[in-house]
């Protein structure tokens, strides 16, 4: 077996829950906004099914399908799922306002979620295993007869196969003989062995001949192996969760799943290319989600590939597969020698040529790296913060003009919880910095509702006079990461600042003990890139071609008769 | 099989490599004072086996064996396991300083690592296959002939099994007739999966007779389930980290794979008793090395028993096994109720009974469910709060002493990123705090390398005169997060603040738009929490039951005089 290489089953579904059952995860909580931007990450890794939540149970996932049905994110390879219940108890699906939701939310294809353990039904749900099969029966029928695809999970399945398999087997077959194009056998409370679900979905295969799929959760630390294990048994659709997000232990890493299929199986799941974007994806989502990515994660993580080992590192020399079950570049993830921290020269080199730099010199490209390495030794990232990147690269290459310079900041902020002279506001916050642009020399003051708030303020009025253009820029996002946990707030922060002007996003990077002084770095940087790329028609990377006469403009000197009337 | 008890094998062997492989996490960094405390720790949990490092190899590791010897730490369950390479090419045993060290030692267990793949043999070792099978021949017998027992890791066995299965097999029965008590099949580049691992130990076993065990990497996401399959095919030797520490993705995680073995196939293999320790002995590893736990982690995992879903906490008040694979105490874990904005008054009810709360009063119940929805819809969360939830049922039950009154903080900060006064660094900041506590008004400084830890710092200098067991407070978490994205810097931000006593962790939160006062209201909860259950002897819900007289000590007046002095 272990050398034989099976062929893909025809039409596999890759099914992604991330935004539905992931988002059961402690800590986890997503805005509607949230939800989008990982909508639009998730078509573009290929999953084939992306369960968006569950419409009328919750304003915001309503909100997010009716947003996803004006076209906020316009999928390329997924289809787009709306999770729910079998109707309820009592009531035909075509009044039962759930029902109706999940019709309404305009998504193509519908999830539902049946019972099919006979001690649920009884216990929980609290009706006869009859009413239950026909609530199956008729909420699959209805979606069905509205143009719904339809696919149904099996709560509790494998539990409830043990206890009283000819009910289990019952709802399986009443699912789709009454239109779900594939039943999907959960271990709903993720205690299952991969034996023992090998051998259920087999048996369940053999007695119902119905496609079955698999959803699987991580409570004995099998999540993986058991939807292989179902894979192996006949189940051709797969649901898991990215970065493993979900309730408890969470759900079945969809990205490990996939990869085991596509580099152990060679079987070809997701758009050519697309997982050697699963790396970045990942990470990328868990910027969103701002849950901590595992350095561990299986395939994807900062480690997965990271050698420490004296003994590893010099046989690495020799061969790098001695040590490596794959490729690490077909994942998109790198190779890491501990000793020397991050990315290699190549990346480097790939980035800036990403960007129009040419790093072609060695020496150059080396001295980059250097630079990158120390920097990311010190916490900053550059994995999303390209603007920060390109900055980085303009300084090392003497291609970045001074537009502004600040000599320095103060930022004020006081509360009186006990009431005071604020009124219902409960805090006040005033910032202000000396910086000169164009030659002049400024002190300005700005106000905020917190401190970023008002260094932003503060920063803007100063180089409004200079550069009109700042009216422009627009802050957009402001994350916070605190980067050693255990030494509560003595911590290193990292701010990661995203910036608009209206045509294009960019995001700066700033690292510091002080969530001030981090935040005034990503904020200055945010400030910089803009001038930089803004009306001065600089696009990134073309540097080089940058025209005397508009670098002239953007010294210091050039502008200091011109404002002079302004210090 | 899946309803079919096997009996566990005579003589099954737990050996646990977190101080050895373990440590070749990346960013885990041993001193000998930590591996100690590790090793007590882990014979605590009751492995077999504790492999402690290599001797020889570094001075720390040599450190350790010698601080053993002395009894540092007096074993109750586990032998001490020295790891070693197998003598060096062209040098007698009995010659070779590495092979004295395993002997001098002291360890009464050596674990020898030996090549099995015939390319690493004649690539990273540059010798004959023959010399190999000498080599691990010699020094195999020679530390036997010395006393000691001995174990073989067979390095990139299945691999090797793939490639040359005769010579893989031969150094199996090498090791074993030159007396090794076990070989163990290692999975070093963690690229196996569940099926292939069974099959190629199933054919060892059959064509060696030798007694096999199995070491594990995460590379595929199926460490765990790859020790099971092994041990289903005849491995009666597991090895494995705790908390699943190892280089890249790390090694197969101990303690699920014991639990695993315990609960799903019915196997004794811990002392009696040990298996109900597991959460904590997990955590207080965590602690040591400083590695955050992961709260997904199978069966010790903060979140792993924590229910979220409203429409799981109805079905758990009727039984709590409807959604649990196993009772969590059975592994020290507890269940938790989530309090989210998707549960409902079933959810509020169980936090509250957990607290020792009686809200079985439905319109109490009620009043208290629609306060913590008013306030999640504010940005509050409280499903990883827990302490900021137990002070607003305080708050609501009018069953919260005032241990302290804030009237007023101010906070400055300020850099001068042109250079300036303040030289090396490059911010200042300093917090003043008006409070009251035990009657005293105070007025108090602090300074810190960020506005929260210069808060931190003067709420502690105020509380300490009359609360010196905040002294004892430690803040071990900030977190961050921005609520509503596309606003910038204007956004609201929710701060979470976990804080230690040494004895027990709390998560307090706080919000506004203001990360300074956020910071503020989540860090004041803190302190109110711990003054609340620290040497006061208020455990979790025992607030009905706290007497009058201490009452007393707690409300502002009762303390005023008595410190009067000090104001």
């Amino acid at each position: 077996m272990y050398d034989q290489l099976r062929p893909a089953p025809a039409d596999f579904q890759v099914f992604d829950t991330t935004l539905r059952d992931g988002s059961q995860q402690e800590g986890l909580n997503l805005s509607v906004a949230d939800k989008l931007a990982i909508t639009s990450l998730l078509d573009e890794l290929g999953v084939g099914f992306i369960e968006g939540g569950w419409p009328g149970a919750n304003p915001g996932d309503t909100a997010y399908f009716a947003a996803m049905a004006e076209g906020a994110v316009r999928l390329e390879n997924a289809e787009l799922v709306a999770f729910g219940f079998t109707r309820r108890v009592g009531l035909r699906a075509a009044d039962d306002p759930l029902t109706a939701a999940l019709r309404d939310s305009r998504a193509p294809v519908v999830c539902l979620v049946a019972k099919s353990h006979d001690r649920h039904v009884q216990q929980a749900l609290r009706t006869t295993l009859d009413e239950n099969l026909a609530m199956v029966h008729d909420t699959v029928s209805h979606l069905r007869a509205g143009g719904q695809r339809v696919f149904v999970d099996c709560e509790h399945f494998f539990d409830g196969f043990r206890e009283n398999r000819a009910y289990a087997l019952e709802v399986v077959r009443t699912a789709a003989e009454a239109g779900a194009e594939a039943v999907v056998l959960c271990d709903t409370n993720g205690g299952m062995l991969p034996p023992w679900v090998g051998e259920i979905v087999a048996e369940t295969a053999a007695a119902t001949g119905v496609r079955l799929g698999i959803h699987a959760h991580n409570d004995t630390g099998c999540a993986v192996a058991n939807t292989l294990a179902a894979v192996d048994a006949g189940a051709t659709h797969v649901q898991g969760t990215v970065n493993g997000y979900g309730e408890r232990t969470g759900n079945a890493e969809l990205i490990s799943v996939v990869a085991n299929l596509e580099l152990k199986y060679g079987w070809s799941l997701l758009p050519e290319g697309s997982l050697r974007e699963a790396t970045r994806l990942a990470h990328a989502i868990a910027e969103v989600t701002n849950v901590p990515s595992s350095a561990r994660q299986p395939y994807v993580g900062l480690s997965s590939f990271a050698h420490k080992a004296g003994l590893h590192a010099s046989a690495i020399k020799v061969d790098p597969n001695l040590y490596q079950h794959i490729d690490p570049a077909v994942v998109g993830n790198d190779m890491r020698m501990l000793v020397s921290d991050m990315a290699g020269r190549a990346n480097i080199q790939i980035k800036g040529s990403e960007l129009g730099f040419d790093l072609s010199d060695r020496d150059l490209a080396a001295r980059i790296t250097d630079r990158v390495k120390e920097r990311e030794a010190a916490g900053y990232t550059y994995e999303s913060a390209d603007a920060s990147f390109e900055l980085l690269l303009r300084r090392e290459l003497d291609q970045l003009p001074e537009y502004f310079a600040v000599q320095s900041w103060r930022m004020f902020t006081q509360g009186f919880p006990g009431g005071g002279p604020l009124g219902e506001r409960e805090s006040d916050t005033e910032c202000t910095v000396r910086l000169t642009a164009k030659g002049v020399s400024q002190r300005v003051v700005g106000e905020g509702n917190g401190p970023v708030n008002a260094l932003d303020q503060a920063v803007r009025n100063a180089l409004l006079p200079a550069y009109p253009v700042v009216e422009e820029f627009e802050l957009t996002d402001y994350r916070v990461r605190i980067l050693d946990q255990g030494h509560g707030t003595d911590a290193t922060v990292r701010v990661l600042i995203q910036t608009s002007d209206g045509r294009r996003l960019w995001t700066t990077v700033g690292v510091g003990q002080n969530v001030v002084e981090a935040s005034w770095e990503a904020l200055s940087d945010a400030y910089l890139y803009g001038l930089l790329h803004a009306d001065h028609g600089v696009t990134a990377g073309a540097a080089a071609g940058l025209a005397d006469a508009d670098l002239e403009r953007f010294t210091s000197g050039a502008g200091a008769t011109e404002h002079a009337g302004q210090a």
